[in-house]
């Protein structure tokens, strides 16, 4: 198993990548290759290179974290993220990991790639850390204006995507809506209610905002532009939270007594909530496995992501979806649903 | 000033609305007159009119909960919600407040009341307890779908209410977007973005859902679907975020002690970050006051509504409105932008 890591690409690249891909290589036995400009790379893997797992694909330029994705990807021919997927293209790379800039991850997936047959959006699929284990957004960002049978397709890849690497057994898939019935939501939601009524998916109905994190639906389908709102906003919510609790401890002896005794467990309350966990964000759709992982990755996340990768790969999950997308296909989504494994 | 409260609006009415009503004309001097069943009303009430500041004014009929809104309020001319709205009409009543059915609460305020000059949709304004203090977010769900002007009044309207209301001079004013760049976004998001731009409102661009929470913008404007995920979402966090961090504080011994001393501050931190606090979301762009409360509304979060609703009235936020949305009519709106005061 190969995985190519954009050494590039993220806000504190190449340092942490590199750390994040060695620490993988070192534990997990995978073969990293770090992709990314041979001066820069180098002196920072320091011949590190776990028993000869992890090396080098040396190349000239990089998609900045604030340029726009389509320009600068047609601009620059020789970027870390491109050569990255063409690796997996030409089958030197299982799997491609990237905390770089996500959009030119996500383009540069597509047009390298392509897309897998019965899908017209490729989406990318947030793991949110909730009360029952975790729960799976889709589109965190990819598609900021849905159809309804781009919204079903979210929810047969991630389906897929959630049994084989989350380890949960048919997930129960919920549409993120305003009201519990049927005919709450807007008109995308409400059409695509139809969709997954007749599919043979583990589909729970509208799923509101009060129950994102309940666990109610291990699945939540909703439009990019929703979807990245919310990762968002829990994101930074596990440490918005302990300081607001610290604040209000402070304000009293008792509660600065309780803060000196509990601040390990706060402090691990926040890491568990916190998006370095899962590492990466699975964009599903291409013909191929990438993980997106946020610019701000420290090693941690980036090995998980490259662990998620792998375990993606060795369970088939491609295939697996592929079997899914057909079996329930655009041309006949209505009447032949998908199938639930 | 007289308020008009929806008697037997709400999961637990009359008992927790009357007592809410009871407790406000006691504490604030204002006069309420509870609409609603005189033969379910009155024995709640069991005499106690705070120094004849209680009154009963006796309708026959009421929208359930789980009612479809325009149906229900069709077939039944005499709903409470019809006759509160009524008294405002007739100028018995200055403001009307109903934890309700919601949707029937909007449609009877629009239809009855009407809509303001140079408001196309009316809206409902949230109120999220935030980092810096209480953070407005427009609208939460009376328009799924919504044009850039819509979006754009949505705005003027929540900045009158900020400052009026809530005491916050010259709100900071921030689109919800997926990217902070003036191109993120839907083209709703982009288009209104032009609109704030020429405004004088103090507008600070998009804002991404990390900073929903930590005050960057005091008013969040955004349609309602995604105003109404991100309300119900943030509504059920404290708690859920308290029941992880006590489950991993009863993981240490240390932990346990942190939790047996810290509980009281706990509780509080929850209670601050409810809804509770403020009691009711505004309707704003009707040409009255109304306050819509949570179904589940316990008598503080009635008492906190009838209260928002008096402010609503003495600070004249209707005035400021009508002068604002004037100075920025639809016709105009791009060459004259919105005052600011």
């Amino acid at each position: 198993m190969n995985v190519a890591v954009d050494a590039m690409g993220g806000d504190h690249a190449p340092d942490w990548v590199v750390q994040g891909a060695v620490d993988a290589a070192a534990e997990l036995g995978v073969r990293v290759i770090l992709v990314g400009d041979q001066k820069r790379v180098a002196p920072v893997l320091n011949g590190r290179h776990a028993g000869g797992r992890v090396s080098i694909h040396h190349c000239e330029e990089v998609v900045g974290m604030d340029e726009s994705p389509l320009k600068a990807l047609r601009k620059k021919r020789d970027a870390s993220i491109r050569a990255a997927f063409h690796l997996v293209k030409s089958g030197r790379a299982d799997a491609v990991v990237s905390a770089g800039n996500s959009g030119a991850t996500l383009a540069a997936g597509v047009m390298i790639l392509g897309r897998m047959q019965g899908v017209e959006r490729p989406a990318i699929a947030g793991i949110l850390p909730a009360e029952r284990g975790p729960v799976v957004l889709i589109d965190v960002g990819a598609n900021v204006d849905c159809r309804p049978s781009h919204l079903f397709q979210f929810g047969v890849m991630a389906n897929a995507f959630a049994a084989s690497c989350l380890g949960i057994s048919n997930p129960t898939v919920g549409l993120l809506s305003i009201g519990e019935e049927a005919g709450k939501g807007n008109e995308q939601v409400r059409l695509a209610h139809e969709f997954f009524s007749k599919s043979d998916l583990n589909f729970v109905g509208n799923v509101e905002g009060r129950d994102i994190l309940s666990g109610r639906a291990r699945i939540l389908v909703c439009d990019g532009f929703v979807g990245n709102v919310i990762l968002k906003l829990t994101e930074g919510m596990a440490s918005v939270m302990a300081q607001l609790i610290e604040r209000e401890l402070m304000g009293s002896f008792l509660g600065r007594a309780a803060l000196l005794l509990g601040r390990n467990a706060m402090h691990n309350f926040i890491r568990r909530l916190d998006y370095e966990e899962y590492g990466g964000a699975p964009l599903l759709g291409i013909n191929g496995v990438g993980m997106i992982c946020h610019g701000g990755s420290p090693p941690k996340a980036i090995k998980n992501a490259i662990h998620m990768a792998v375990q993606y790969v060795n369970n088939r999950v491609l295939e697996k979806m592929t079997f899914q997308l057909t079996a329930s296909g655009p041309s006949q989504k209505l009447d032949s649903p998908a199938l639930s494994h």
